[in-house]
Formats: structure tokens, C-alpha cells, sequence
């Protein structure tokens, strides 16, 4: 019997691979289909330049032929310093058909960082805003000459025979995390999981083929969440904006059938705050919001909602291929009021259709915590979107994938219902007295005092408690700014009558917020501050 | 400089795979996830019989435990041979839930070839139509006795611990071919394919989450076109019917708010042609309609559109997953007469996004044809969405991978938009003294004719030319079928007026043509029919 059980195994499992059956997982096919099948939609439209799929195919054909020709494949990354525009869309497709890595780096960051980013992450080749394509020597200095992007194209072959990689798992990807910490890591992706959330984003969010998509989001920005990838496999037309202003949105959107885009949270802020001369409404159609980075305030969700936004909330991080998680809507909230809907859509949600794990965990056991809206854990993640590690740094490995869960580092609680929502990120959490205070949840109640535009609370040492919250807040326009301690007695008076009164802000801070190139505020930057202004003294109350 | 190279490619190519950032593609979390997102959401519905997701998943956990708890697991198949209803939706996660390969059995094959069906798979345990668990001895007969379905779930846990593959090569179905040749083979199907159609139904399909999505299609067949796994990626309902009729079909989309479902030729047949009193129009709503298996003449995809359902066509095989090309449409056909819009429909057009190529090659050389829309070759296919292999049969494999490509025996042209378009299965093709007939070709023009409901056309002996077309017609209800040869003639004068006069049939026979359980026309009895009717002579002409 055992022979025989052992025999049927080997016959229904044991049909071998072949060159018919398998081959990589990779976005890339996604590109060549487009081509093919709607060779004469946009693919690619930045101010009065525009491309068709066909044309596109054949730029990043010849993109991946130049760089073959400048002995650039696999095992080399390339560098990309640009904004949105057509060339870093092309090196998303065109330097990895030449089985190289793309590196496609934050053009916000100082000179010293982005050179500490070239030498660490080996570029051989460095493509520039100034759409220029530098070969470097291996000193990493620049050397050989930059050639003009558009002859290094002509330079290549419009038919040239890319091929898949050899194995999913090959990397397609390196980003540096953004720096809200001190030391960027360097964050690898693989095809597979490019593939993966390419289709994940589809799915998810409903996405139909030939879906007019605008990028306010920079392509640098984990690769554009993955939607470089995603618009080639619906075949859709990538609108490109010069400068991400909320005119320039609702612009685009009138001008050229928009239908769909991902925004940070700021950027959904600058929109529902635009002035009347910069916004332009009702929209001539349903246009679909992805948002993601730091939960939306609810505030910022229901002015998005009533101006005729479908905003989706999602969460991911660089190392989970950006949106990794979604705040999957049910039909049941349709009839809540629309300040209960916003609320419960500022949650991180559930797993994307690609993210086979999902949990929220203590952080000592790590052991699930009980889904009850009030247990905070950190979330973590297990599955193929998870990226296959930091680039040279062993030891930041070994923390992010311990007890085999890759950890995100932010903290949530899991409600009733199964759905995560953040709380803080680990080292953002405010520990004063001994009790856990949200950081998160404080800045939400500042987002609903009518002066506020922008709120962010970090922790400050406090000589009675440890540490206190301290806001730091900038004022709407319009807004007297004159007297500002009567609007933070104001502030602290609003935030009593909403939480309880250790969480109330000791400290109110007026002035712009310091944020990273992706518009993350810069927590760490805000902290130092709150420590050199020293401990908040008993007195003081 | 070499060393230094190998060194890059290590850092950047070398992290491995861990606990945390990779496992098996496999569409069972798509259950888990459902039963989170959408617990209280209609998941199947089977007349007054319900269920949501989350009872949907408790139960497959159930099915999985209990054939667990009787010894199978990995290495086991379990034959279902049922209808469409919830049984079998569930038997296709907690079969693999258990680690087991789920056999869907036509119901509509004779018993010796189930019996034959069931020897050859291996299978270890039979649910049946009567909702029944039998588990099988050793030599394959009925024997330990059976177990009513529902006490069987009973017996198993709803917080089953199951787990996903090991490997995504593991298989997850085994179905046979339906045998419009003679002897069937069992198409293996692994995780990974499954999920992957799973999700390119969707991408392609433009499927929105929540969709509702009416069963005419058995489950049985391919997996329901991996619908089944589908279905749960986005949390949709799905609606069994107990019997496909046109009344059944119109009914389920005014009482179910039915928007999708995908449905053999036939079935659109059956729906255009249905008697007023089985009509219910306009519709509701838009609904959107897949069908594929043979090319639906022109005609049918017409009247379809008229009546306000929008079909997607495409094309695919058992051994392809189901649907593996579609018909993508293109906005510049909008503005098309109907008739060319449903012409151009007709073609099975480019891969989906799940399949890495397809092409048209020359039968002898291998080599792909040229877009010319007149050279024919054969289909082939290569990618992740083609099969493991045929079960135990490996005269078949080698046949069926010969030169590097999965081989469909079907012939077709490329069109210069790069769209193929089938001509004739590779044996059904008439050769009529020297020169290639399509049948399809000549069955889309006898469609046309106003008292013509069905048509098949294939080769009969003719002494003068080798072989010439032979149509097998069923009229249309309410056309006097008295004088049939006055039709004949007819017939044959219609086809004068729009083909070459060597295509034109040269017998016209009436009559029901014979089908397989999918209603797929069985030509090869068709073929007998006409060689038993002996070759056409001259002086008949």
C-alpha cells in the first residue's frame, strides 16, 4: 500500500517543468501586450510630449539595447535621478529588459546623500533629471561623459531581443527608504512581487483596462507603488504632471479624462484646501483617490468624499511594494453618516489580494493580539510582496525579519471587525506616565479644530511624567496668527473636550512642518526640537 | 574588476528567500481572505439554499479537516461529480485545503467512462451529485459506503489549521478533456496556474469586487474557467442555477442583480433565440457576458449586443487554465457598424495578462506565421498558465510540448492588429482538392441564414475531390421543416452568394447535432455520420 500511494504521488505531482509550462513571473510581458494590443493608445503624456504603447515599447527596447551595448545587465543597477517624466517611466521597463536593477532615486534628497546612495548601491550607470545617462568608472565618480538621453536611445535597437530574467526571484528594484531615521537602507525588490502588486493594485482597487491614471506620486517613490508596472498591464495612459499643485490636478483631470490616482495624505490636504480659483468642481466624472503613507485625518477623507473623490486607504511601506494593505469598503457602510464613513476609511484595513499574511502582533511574543480595538501590536507581514532584503546591511536583515515575520515597525490595534488600524509607529509612540498615548490618534483631533491645516505630535520630555505631547501645528490661511498663545489655549481647551486629559498637548508649536520628499512629516526632526525647548516643568501648568 | 563584479551581482541577486518574504502562489488564501473582509456577504447561493463567506470558509475548513481525519492529503485525489452547487464550489478550496487534487467530473458522461475516469485519476474519495462522501478501497470500487455530505462536514473542524502547498507546482485539479476525440486525459493543473487565471479573469475582465456572477458554466469544466477561485479574489456572490434555460438565466439577473457570467456559445444561442415569454427585456442593468470554446458566430455576439449584454470573447483550453486569450476590445471599434463590431469579436485576439506568449506557428517549420490575416497555423502557447501535463500518459506530453510550446491543435490566422483568429481545429479542417476549407468559416455564414438555429460543417469522401463540406443544420423553431430538400437548395444558393463555390456544402443534412456535456458540437461523430452517408459523386452535383 505504501508502494502504491508512493506511485500515485509521482504521477500527479511529479510532471516536471518545461519550456512551455514555466517562466519567470515578471512585469515586463505586461509592456510587450500593451504594444501589441493597443499599439496606438497613449501610454505616456508629460505637457505637449506624448507617446503611444507602441512607441513606448520601442524606447525601452532601445533604452535596454543601449544599456546591453555599454555592457550594463544583469548583476549592474542602474541609477535614475528625474521627476515624472517620460524617461523614468521608460527606465522602468527598459533597464530591467537589460537584466539590470533600477535604482530610481529621491531627487529631493542633498547632494551628499544621493552621492552616499550611488556609491552604496554600485550604479554603474546614472540617468539624471537633465535627462542626461552617465556611464560611471568604478570609482564611482562621474567620468566617462554623459550622453544626451534621446541619442543614447537612437543608439539602440527598437527590436531588440529583451529577455525575462532567468528567475523571478532576480531583482527588479532598489530603493533607499526615505530617510524619516538617519541612515537610508537600500530596499530590494524581485520581479515576482512586481508582478505580484502590478495586478494586487488591479484587483484591489477595480482598476479597468484603459484607466487614464495621473501621477502625483513620483515614480522614485517605491517605484510609483508599483503603478509604473500596473498601467502597462491595463494598458492605461500614464498623465504625468509637471508640478503637483491642486490646480494642476483638476486640471488634468478636465484636460485629459483622469480617472484614477495615488496621492499622499499632503497632497490630498492641499487639494481639499485649495483655493476657488485653483479648484474646479463638480468633477465631470467619479475620479478614484488611492491614498496612502500616514493615515488621512477623517476630516481630510469626508471633504474628499463630498467633492466627488472615491478615496481608497491603503498602507504598505517601500519593503512590501508599497500598498500591501487596503481599507477594503463594505456595502454596509453605505447609509453610515458621512464623518463614520470617513473614520472607518482612515483605517489600514485588511491584506491586499497578493499579501498572504497580515497579522498584528505583541511585540515581546509576537503573538497575535486579540482583536478587540484596543490591544496595540506591531503589524507585520509575511508573503510574496515582501522584499527580499535590505541591500548590504545584515544586520538590519536580521531585525526585519525576525521570527519569521517581516516587521513593519508600526503599531496598531485590531478591531472587532478584522481590520488593522495604526496607532503610531514604534518610535513614535508617547509613553507618559507609564500609559501608551497615540500620536496618531491626538493629530486627528487637531485635524478637526477649524484653524488647523497641518498637525503632528511628538513626544517631549516632562519632568513629572517622563514625557508629555507636544503639537506642532500649522495655522490655515487666513488665520490670525498674531495671537498665538490665546489659539493654543484655544487648541488645548478643543483637544480636553475630545480625549482623555493626559493625552491633551502640553506644548503647542506654530510654524511649517519639516517633511520628507514624499511628503512624510519628519517625526525625528520634530522630537529633536521638543528636546532642545527641554522638559516641560510641573510649573508650567 | 571581475572580482568586484561578482561581488555586486552577490549583494544585489543573493538575499534568499525566507519565512517571511516568500510562499506558494495559491488561490486557498483568497477563501480566508473573503471569509475576513466580507464574513456576512452572500459567498453561493443554490435556490432557497445560502451561505456568506464566512460560512463558506468554516465549512471548507470543515471539508478539508474530515478528509483529513480519513487519510487525505497530499498525493490523494478527490473525484467530485456533481451539478453546480455549493458542494462543489466548496470542494474546490477544501480539497486543497487538505493538500489533496480535486477531479470535477462531467456529470454527463455515461457511467463506464466515469468508471473509466475514476480508475485512471486514482481517486481516493468520490462526493456525487447525491451530495455524498464515498470513500473508495483499494481496487477502486464502492465499498466502504458512503457518507451523507453534510454529516461529513460535520465530522471536521471549522477552525481547520490548513495550510498552502509546499511548492505552487503541486497540483491542485486534475480534469479530463471532454472528449470530442476518443480517448480522455487528464489535464493537471497546479497552484500556481490557478492563481493566476484566478486573477487574470479579473485584469482583463475588468471584474469589480463584490461582483455577482451567475453559474451557467459547470464547475466541472476547467474549474469553471478558474472562476471558482475568481470568485473569492474579490468577494463576490455566486449564483447556481439549476438548469440553464434562457427563462433560468433572465430570471437570476432581475432577482439576483446578476452582472456577470460566463457562458459556452450554446448558451448565447440558446438566450438569442429564446421565445418572448423566456425573455425578460431591457435588462436591469449592463451585463457583462464571457464566452469562449468554439467561436461564436458573428451573428449570436450580434443579437447579444442588441439585447444589452456585453460580451467579452475569448479563448483558451483545459490545458490553458480556461480563458488564456481574449478579444481585448478596442475603443476605435466603438464607432463600427454593429456587424463588424461582432465580426471583429469573433477573433480569440491576444494573450490574456497571465499568459507570457502566444503565437501562430507553421505546422511543419514551427515558425510564426506572418500577420497577414490569411496564412494558417497552429495555436500555440507558452507561459504559466499552460498545464503540468497529461496524467500518466506521456506519448500525449511529448506530443503536446514537442519543439518548446504547448500545442492546441487549433488553426488560425494572425491579423495585421496582431489578433488571431481560429480557422478550424487542426483535424476539422476540410481539404477539398488541395485547397484548405475552414468549416468555421463556412458554419459563420450558414448562421446568417434566417432559418438556420445551429450549424456544424465537416468533410465528407468525394470521389472527385478527396473530401468537400457537409452541413448538419437544425432549423429554426417555427420554420416548416416539410420540404427539407427545397431548403437544401436554399441553403446551398445562400452559401454560393458568399464564399468561393468549392467551399459551398455539397450535402445539407438536418437535424440536432450531437454535443458533449459542455455543448461543445462533437464533430467526430458528425465525421462517421458523413463517411457513413459514403462520397459525394459528381453526377449528385
Amino acid at each position: 500500500m505504501e508502494g502504491r500511494r508512493l506511485e500515485k504521488e509521482r504521477d500527479i505531482d511529479d510532471l516536471p517543468k518545461n519550456e512551455a509550462n514555466y517562466t519567470a513571473l515578471t512585469p515586463l510581458w505586461f509592456l510587450k501586450r500593451a504594444a501589441l494590443v493597443h499599439p496606438h493608445r497613449r501610454s505616456v503624456v508629460h505637457g505637449s510630449v506624448q507617446y503611444t504603447w507602441l512607441q513606448t515599447y520601442q524606447r525601452c527596447c532601445r533604452l535596454a539595447s543601449a544599456l546591453s551595448n555599454h555592457s550594463v545587465g544583469f548583476g549592474s543597477t542602474v541609477a535614475v535621478i528625474a521627476p515624472n517624466i517620460p524617461a523614468i517611466y521608460e527606465a522602468h521597463f527598459g533597464v530591467p529588459m537589460s537584466g539590470a536593477v533600477i535604482n530610481a532615486v529621491n531627487i529631493r534628497l542633498n547632494a551628499p546623500t544621493i552621492a552616499f546612495l550611488l556609491e552604496h548601491s554600485s550604479s554603474a550607470v546614472i540617468m539624471t533629471k537633465a535627462v542626461n545617462v552617465i556611464q560611471k568608472n568604478l570609482q564611482y565618480a562621474i567620468s566617462k561623459g554623459a550622453i544626451e538621453y534621446e541619442n543614447f536611445l537612437e543608439s539602440g535597437d527598437p527590436e531588440f531581443l529583451w529577455k525575462p530574467p532567468q528567475d523571478e526571484w532576480n531583482s527588479i528594484a532598489l530603493g533607499y527608504t526615505s530617510g524619516t531615521t538617519s541612515s537610508p537602507k537600500g530596499v530590494v525588490l524581485h520581479h515576482r512581487g512586481a508582478y505580484l502588486t502590478a495586478t494586487s493594485n488591479i484587483v484591489g482597487w477595480g482598476v479597468p483596462q484603459g484607466a487614464v491614471y495621473l501621477w502625483t506620486l513620483p515614480m522614485f517613490h517605491c517605484n510609483g507603488w508599483c503603478f509604473t508596472w500596473t498601467l502597462a498591464a491595463i494598458c492605461g495612459t500614464n498623465i504625468c504632471l509637471r508640478q503637483v499643485t491642486a490646480r494642476g490636478v483638476y486640471s488634468a483631470i478636465i484636460d485629459h479624462g483622469v480617472t484614477h490616482f495615488c496621492a499622499a495624505p499632503v497632497v490630498l490636504n492641499m487639494i481639499v484646501n485649495a483655493s476657488p480659483q485653483d479648484t474646479i468642481l463638480p468633477l465631470p466624472r467619479r475620479v478614484h483617490v488611492m491614498t496612502a503613507g500616514a493615515a488621512p485625518p477623517p476630516a481630510i477623507l469626508f471633504k474628499m468624499s463630498q467633492n466627488g473623490f472615491r478615496v481608497t486607504h491603503t498602507y504598505g511601506l517601500s519593503e512590501t511594494y508599497g500598498p500591501s494593505t487596503i481599507c477594503a469598503w463594505k456595502p454596509e457602510w453605505d447609509n453610515l453618516p458621512p464623518e463614520t464613513q470617513a473614520k472607518l476609511n482612515t483605517r489600514q484595513g485588511v491584506s491586499s489580494s497578493a499579501l498572504e499574511v497580515l497579522e498584528v502582533v505583541d511585540t515581546q511574543t509576537l503573538r497575535p493580539v486579540p482583536s478587540d480595538g484596543t490591544a496595540i501590536g506591531e503589524i507585520v507581514f509575511r508573503g510574496n510582496v515582501v522584499m527580499k532584503g535590505y541591500l548590504k546591511n545584515s544586520k538590519a536583515n536580521t531585525e526585519a525579519f525576525a521570527g519569521e515575520w517581516f516587521h513593519s515597525g508600526d503599531l496598531a490595534v485590531k478591531h472587532p471587525d478584522g481590520y488593522i488600524e495604526i496607532k503610531d509607529r514604534l518610535k513614535d509612540i508617547i509613553i507618559s506616565g507609564g500609559e501608551n498615548i497615540s500620536s496618531v490618534e491626538v493629530e486627528n483631533s487637531l485635524y478637526q479644530h477649524p484653524m488647523i491645516s497641518e498637525a503632528s505630535v511628538v513626544a517631549r520630555p516632562d519632568n513629572r511624567w517622563g514625557e508629555s505631547p507636544c503639537a506642532f501645528v500649522t495655522l490655515k490661511e487666513g488665520v490670525d496668527k498674531l495671537d498665538e498663545g490665546k489659539i493654543a489655549v484655544d487648541i488645548m481647551k478643543f483637544c480636553r473636550a475630545k480625549m482623555p486629559a493626559y493625552w491633551v498637548p502640553k506644548s503647542v508649536v506654530f510654524g511649517p512642518l519639516p517633511k520628507t520628499a514624499t511628503g512624510k512629516v519628519q517625526k525625528h526632526l520634530l522630537r529633536a526640537r521638543a528636546k532642545e525647548m527641554g522638559p516641560v516643568n510641573v510649573s508650567k501648568l
